[in-house]
């Protein structure tokens, strides 16, 4: 199978890396803005690097791969789904809702394979805390604590981009939401501070955001954020139901225990996304080849996408409500 | 130290016991409605079981307990205050916020010691825990989650009379919030819901109850109440801020690990609050005793049940603008 | 039930505070070589500081607690045994296996109760580690293992009295292997070495002691001793079988985890014997009280003792052999 | 660099799908007595099935890797060493300690690079143990508990040519002494039971085997070996020294936790060596490769095979002894 990778940066690097392991997988062409970096890349999978109109005009390409900044997101999306191209698009699709919205529709209408990188599905802790809720293991939801804090915040011009820590940090614990909870979200309440950068304030971002929402059924919902961890990334989520209660932990390297005269150490979690979900990011990436050779729907779409978003906006006026 | 108890049911019990470990501390009275309890356990500890009148008329009561129903506490506070005899009170003062004011301001022209019965602030992990806060080992606090589940929700007729889950379970909550955040809290959101025992819709009532609330400083809170844990009395605190975490984890009665065909398996929670606070229960009322020997302010104030009351009050107000 | 203590040291303490908190326990008498401190004990609790004489006459007395030390064991014993007096007595019996085979005579041909201090069968960790050993949890026994590391060393003075690490220390954990095995034990193999303190050269003792030892049925035993441990009182039974594994974890003073920068960190062990095994002293005293008044013999034995002895005086002999 | 595989079984399919992953590593030939399995693993890696004289009169091949049984490593071993191919060789060399003399001084004559696959000595939890103690954590090492064992017993037929549990098994945890303790075992004692597999008596094996041993400086090591954990596979570590102790536990799928109304219930450890050590099978293939083409020598030589064959013979001569 064909296909080609639009942006080359980091996250593109750890695609890459992935699909190259697949049997009958080829990258044929990179693209990125920036040549030196999209050369290189190529160069190191074998692949051309090329730019978007000859991927558009090669009829073999079967899947692409959006990787580029969100910004872009919107317009290539478009591009390729007007060539019936199968898309695997990093999260969000925009920033805009009503631009995720016609990009919903949009892959609705033109049937094809349409791929959201909601990496944390796939990681194989939160696959099997999902199961054991379908097993009714924990009964009905009552409560549900998702706590995701990052070890350090990213640069300020990265910030300024990004749409603020709702839309880009918090999404994908909407979508944990969504994912776990099984029902509709009926209201949400919304805290931000700015305790660790003041200067944030300049684009109207927080680097702690909380968030509590209610589904119809009743369950409540936290989500927990902070940008700055000084132990590592901390990622948790606790299912509180009836019949109990499933706790997903924090993983580390090692299960070293330290005792010294001062106190009894474990290990701290593992640093960042990249080592805490790599298994995550090898499994979607599976998938999507997968649903494209069996002609499958993906597991998350660009529904899920939006519904993630509908929520990050409705978090953001409550906040601006209360201020 | 003569000493006076009003109230002869469970929670008598538990203080009469240390009361009577304490040297000095004579238990000379019992007073309950129902002379039955009140005799039985005034012979336990070589007490009379006397009528109020009698109690106020000895000038020798250094000290009395008021450990009746809620609905009593006002008029016998008011009673006992004013012949300037120092009271220890279980909590909450009243149901009523402004009846609760009044004893506020009663006990501070009054001048007696007068103690409430947060048990929780007495709790050896919770005082090292926020000693750690004190001592800078957590930094600035940014979360503090508070998860506080019942092993199973009280008869019908307590939850008739209790004032509801948040006057009645979750002030212990507000009071741990107020305690370790040591902030003015300035906004507060609140869900409830019936998903244990529906019934209690008749009484307006709730069975799981969630608040997330935001200090003048920005730290934000969560609270999380449920009536009914399966697997026992679930009381966790985890403060999270600028130098680290520190989390307060479940206490079992012993540490054994038993690893089967089928898990890993540790043991239950201690199963509800007569043993998980043993030590609290104990602590409070020698701290109380130790006030009135050496002429102290006890640690927790009348002042302290207005402010625990008072968010109590302000989530109920906003779940009902809510529905 | 009158009672003397015979003996004013650090145990004499622990036991007379839990003595004073039973009912129908009446402390009479207490004897020690050294007025001054068994005066000031007795004042305490209310008794009389007297010689040994006047304890035997005085045939009020149902039980005495022989709490001197060790090298006064061996005459005590036979001089309230020949009286018929209840005795409870802190192990070990006598550092000579002859003079203790003599003891288990004397108290069987003089039926009266006898008890030895093997606390840690009255610690609820292991009661419940046994008892489930006894419910078949774990199925057949096929190999223990018991750790026992003190904080610290003893000083020289008491080390040189001791009878040596396998006599003062392991002998405890001889008693837990043969309390929880249930079995003849056929073999034994020990090592043991001086790696904290050169100087235990001069009396032929160790800091550090470790045996092997294999049941009639062929479980097979670990036990791991030293003298210091920086980290704390490290004390653990693990028991693996045919159906599963159980272990009794170290026991800490708090459950809280602190997550830093550095790491995350548990708290240390309780810090020695005194607070780790609060709970067994009280129940040991509580227990051979309970035999007196009921008529029973009590669960631990002056055959226990000697059973105990044995596998040290084994073991030491073992290692001579090997040296 | 053109290798060649000897064997096609099991462990063969493991390190022949880590050695596709290196770059620069062409698997050129198979060999195994069986052509079904070999013809069939070849066409997988694209290799080609052959008999040993092909393999050996191929000037390309650098190296060699011996994957098959036992019984043959002594004659493959001398075969390939004569031609001065480098070999990476499954333990135990051999099950006579003679035959491993002699291929300890013909792999020293001819200066090949050799390494033997003792992989845990590459398992991350262990070298980071392993650093530890190298970096001074723990101080000087005092006592050593090495915890190992099965799921599940091979089958009869595979321990009838096995050599035993001491030199099939407890080997590995042999060399794991070796290699932490750094220092000379002066003296060794061992028990063996049968307590799974009665039938065990026809071959003198045994199902449960423990070893305490002893060094040159005085510290004392626990192996503690069983065929049949039924909670999986238990593979554990603990350092204890002058300055503390460090444990490697054992390491699990996921990190969930399960609170019902029976229990807190903890994941089991991962099922056996292919899951536990998948890192370390990886990690060694790489160092061996990287050996070779660095002109380095492995890390495990024929000499720790040596050693650690020393170390069974001993014990199990000290069983018979006993016996």
């Amino acid at each position: 199978m064909d296909i080609a990778i639009i942006g080359a940066g980091r996250i593109s690097e750890i695609h890459s890396e992935n699909l190259s392991k697949i049997k009958d997988v080829n990258i044929k062409y990179y693209y990125d803005p920036d040549p030196n970096i999209s050369q290189k890349i190529a160069s190191k999978y074998g692949a051309s690097d090329v730019n978007l109109k000859q991927i558009l005009e090669d009829s073999s390409i079967e899947a692409v791969f959006i990787l580029s900044p969100t910004s872009f997101h919107y317009e290539q999306i478009k591009l390729f789904a007007s060539k019936r191209i199968n898309i695997f698009c990093e999260k969000p699709i925009d920033l805009s809702l009503d631009r995720t919205v016609e990009i919903v529709e949009l892959v609705r209408s033109t049937n094809i394979k349409f791929m959201l990188g909601f990496n944390r599905r796939f990681d194989p802790q939160f696959i099997k805390l999902n199961e054991a809720i379908s097993n009714g293991l924990v009964g009905d939801i009552h409560q549900l604590v998702i706590t995701s804090r990052d070890p350090n915040p990213p640069d300020f011009q990265y910030l300024e981009k990004s749409g603020g820590i709702f839309r880009d940090m918090m999404i994908h614990d909407f979508d944990m939401a969504n994912w776990l909870l099984k029902d509709e979200i009926i209201d949400l309440s919304s805290y931000g501070s700015r305790l660790i950068d003041s200067s944030l304030a300049a684009i109207k971002d927080y680097d702690t955001a909380d968030v509590m929402l209610k589904t119809k059924s009743g369950a409540i919902c936290h989500i927990i954020n902070s940008r700055k961890a000084v132990y590592g990334y901390d990622q948790r989520i606790e299912v509180f139901g009836s019949k109990g209660m499933i706790q997903a932990l924090n993983n580390t390297e090692t299960n070293l225990v330290l005792s010294s005269s001062k106190s009894i150490e474990l290990e701290k979690p593992m640093y960042f996304f990249l080592e805490r979900y790599k298994q995550a990011f090898e499994s979607e990436i599976n998938h999507f080849i997968h649903c494209i050779k069996n002609d499958i729907n993906p597991s998350v779409s660009a529904e899920d996408g939006y519904k993630a978003l509908a929520l990050a906006e409705l978090a953001i006026k409550k906040i601006h409500n209360l201020n």
